[in-house]
């Protein structure tokens, strides 16, 4: 039997939040061995001081220094590395793949974080192995789902896929403030956010609706249900709670579909369907790549109401990268995800 | 033309949140005199003692020294008071009147904060002026609604009365800390809930199911909607963003249901329908008896997606209690209402 | 009697946390008009839109338009206004002065929240009211004092005029994160900020070092008492605790000392002893222009100890710059701060 | 070479953060086997659900049943455990050992953190490592140090064992909420602790005094230096922010304090002296055994000034307790000790 393959990464974005949370599962991952890191604004510092809690960290001297994307990239130009993984904001990788688009042709891995291919563009698998395992399986190009819609899509995903409900969705969900990026702003600084909760995007103008119609969706479905979506930022950094509610095709009770959820889960190593009486907390996941659920049918049975939690920067962006990763590279899915995150 | 009638209120759970919020509120009223204030556990002390914050505030020494519950009931058998406000939790009201029956017969006035007569029973009227405002103008007893039910009765009051809906209806809904009481608790402990959010008594089982079930029953309907209820604590102190989604009995768009709420609201002195593209926030009502609600038809104008967003200890509590007193007495119902609170 | 006088004052700096503040006071205060409110970043715009927080209190709307410093600047050449606040961060009025520096001759008020002229050059009154209130009655330039050296020079200033101290002063403090300014920034972000506290700028590098130096100098003495200083940022939006120590020049009693300070602020109308057992909270304080005091002789009674509580935006800035300009105005010196700031 | 020692432990005081602490420090932890934990008020419940973190955490239903004091303690009797790790509350194990007196007698290893033995009655050794690693080496019995004396005492140190300084020194401190225990109040729920900090027992009551007083005296001096502390407590879960003063014996510069805290520390596997110019932070520490220090000579170079940052429930109780544990049974001091806390 031959030894693991060990991907040779690249990561762009290293300086956001998944950028970091990639580089913090990354480093107990034998099957991963960070090449270059890059982020414009920390280019020529050391990776310690991409942030104070990085520097803490036992281990973290021994990543290379902060590189351009654009030197980074050249290390896939080169060889040296054999697989990308972008963790840079929406359109950001396209503008850089304007410069120099022959790289992309290679045989290379890609796993992008954004939202730019999570439509299937360029060849591209979405990457939720809950619902889509056998195409990530030895797949090159894989689109990271995004943070709400992986709570909100593995909250119907059982209910969808047995016919119980065509939609029309609707989600509510609360984000912990590093959903919103790293960058400094004024909505997100301690003071302005500390002790209050928003709205935000209310309706379908969201981001995240299209990807979440595009999941929710039956195989084989004529037509794209309808999803509205009312997003809400309140005061903590890491968590989702996603609440999905849609009509059923026929009455069900509480426990029926209990037993649905349980024997789809069953064998999902990241989701777990809670005991009845106890719901989601983003306490009980927070550092981890699980998914927490809890089902009930309402309005005497006539709807789902299916409740998750995530950590938005793990399930919900690098750990669900890394758990891709080990579709795509051979590992087990679960190589690299045991610890939770310190941070 | 008379002086205005001044109640001279004996408070009781004066040591909670909502008591401690009425307090305040108290203060800059008026027609509100405290002639006594009970605390079974603070019996005895003076009334600054009862929080830090009062403490700190301006005229605090004014108020009498805390009694007991039988203590403060005195003062209404023997007619120094005329006004009984009770912020006690569920029950403890009712317990209390087996000693001593007799009084709840008088004229008196009474605002109870509990859910126990928020059911009609003993002649209470239900005191959400926004629509109920007729029978508690000189009502003598009022049962003042819980919070929830209040954030989410004025999401989807509208488009209920204009026959628009009849459920069922899903409400999802965040709130501070402070609406699970000031008793301590592990799980409202600093070191427990700072950093997570939790659902809890998802579906159908929370006490203020039923209430929200009345209150979004249109006047003269046959039956009454359901339901489905998903509350998620945060960590914050105050402040409740409510979702309410329901089918609508004929396709609107936003502009029509925009239109609908706008007219309904246009003389609510504490309601404001927000511009299109901003949506509520709890900071912006925090210490405030107002509610801000936007309102969106989803699902391709097939369903109602109304969100709002109050203080949960104002307008979810004391704040409402001093509007139903002002009905209650013939003060301008906003009176007492201006100041924002500092806690 | 004449009827008092209103300063008609032009405010730089409006859209800071302590430029908010001071709209704030000044919308309760009789003797104050809002005649211009300038914003580099925010001009053009309508005053509401300063903060979310502003937006929701009643009366925002009556403010002026946002406009540039140099346009608010006009209003004082022109006479419309009379009096200059500014709020605008060290060095920032000096470079505006350049433009045009005729305007500083005239017969105006000025209040500067800034550094800049703490040192008592071109005239500045040094703007501590507990400790210099002779000169500022009718003052015409008051240079506002930083927020730590408020806190600071309070705790210790009673023992120092007594000639029982002549340091060295040791003064750790920590502060709320609105002390930092209102500029985004990556370690004041919630996700950065909230869980942890920092030292920064240990030892004597602080620029509040020497204005503490200067007010902890006995008058008449030949030299300047040292200072050394740590400062700590903690996760919240406002508040000062400050620890002052520093050697006695003979044993001091617990009781001796309180006896001192009962009698040296007796009169303050913003300063409380606390009693003994009892010791400054920044909750306490937070959004009046308190100080709470306690002091203890340690070491045996060789050390004096001493802590305050304020907060850092009302007595640390704003609220003291109402105080100020009651002195210069002739206004009872509370006069428009009696509200608990709602924010 | 012997297979190296496994302790098998028996743990009062599970419930507790220190107890909950080291439960995640024994399961990565070879040399450590929790044989009983026991805790009164979740006697007979599973180990899980001691908090909804440990539930989350892999592993944690390896660990055998709640049960009462009194039964693991009867473990230690009949020879199935051998150590014995206390973080029961002062004065609690004191009682139990009334109960049973002779198990006190036997050969078997105590870790008590509590503050009951840190005066080294009963022949128990100080478990300071950085301080008295020879005397710890194969004890067995250890008093754990408390954690604002092992911040305070780490901070001056070098300059105590160097003679620079024979006090008195003056501490004040900051420290996270859950310092103050688990047990549930008002004063540490989240509705009244967030947003605010307080200053407590200022001067020399609190019961940690007596403790530093101990550390900082030379060995060999005559006398015991005095210590005055000023604890305050912000809003924050973990960590402490520690400053100590005192006078030195002979002027010394910024460099020279450096060198000397360098050297003592070079060996140090916990200790992290920062470079100049940096200063410690809780975060960086956060859930690690780790001390970052800080040191500057002030007011002309004739007073200490140093500064610490630990995570009070890691260096300041379990972690310590941990790393007493490697030093009692001959383990590598950081055996254990390389996890970040995951809460």
């Amino acid at each position: 039997m031959s030894a693991p393959l060990v991907a040779r990464v690249v990561l762009l974005g290293a300086s956001g939040y998944a950028g970091l949370e990639f580089l913090r599962l990354a480093r107990r991952h034998d099957g991963i061995a960070i090449v270059a890191l890059a982020s414009r604004e920390a280019a020529g510092r050391p990776a310690r001081e991409l942030s104070p809690l990085l520097a803490a960290a036992p281990g973290a001297w021994d990543l290379p220094d902060i590189v351009t994307p654009e030197a980074a990239l050249a290390g896939l130009a080169d060889g040296t590395a054999d697989t990308l993984v972008s963790a840079l904001p929406h359109g950001a990788l396209a503008e850089l793949m304007k410069l120099e688009p022959a790289w992309l042709e290679g045989p290379r891995r890609i796993v992008d974080l954004s939202g730019d291919r999570r439509d299937g563009s360029l060849g591209f698998a979405y990457g939720l192995p809950e619902m889509n395992r056998t195409r990530l399986a030895g797949a090159t190009r894989v689109a990271n789902p995004g943070c709400y819609p992986t709570a909100a899509t593995l909250a119907a995903l059982p209910a969808v896929e047995a016919g119980l409900t065509a939609g029309p969705f609707t989600v509510t969900a609360l984000s912990g403030v590093t959903g919103a990026g790293r960058k400094p702003a004024l909505k997100t600084s301690f003071a302005e956010l500390d002790g209050g909760a928003a709205f935000y995007q209310v309706g379908s103008s969201h981001a995240h609706v299209v990807e979440m119609e595009r999941n929710l969706t039956r195989s084989g479905a004529d037509t794209t249900p309808r999803v509205a979506f009312a997003p809400q930022l309140v005061p903590m950094s890491r968590g989702i709670l996603a609440t999905v509610t849609a009509p059923l095709s026929r009455p069900m009770s509480d426990a029926d579909l209990r037993d649905l959820y349980a024997a789809r889960y069953r064998d999902e190593p990241f989701v777990t369907l809670l005991p009845p009486g106890e719901w989601p907390a983003t306490h009980a996941v927070r550092g981890t790549n699980m998914v927490t659920v809890s089902v009930t049918a309402v309005h005497g049975g006539t709807t789902l109401m299916a409740v998750t939690a995530i950590d938005n920067l793990v399930k919900g962006a690098a750990g669900q990268a890394v758990q891709n990763l080990n579709l795509m590279t051979g590992h087990p899915e679960a190589a690299g995800l045991s610890e939770i995150s310190p941070w």
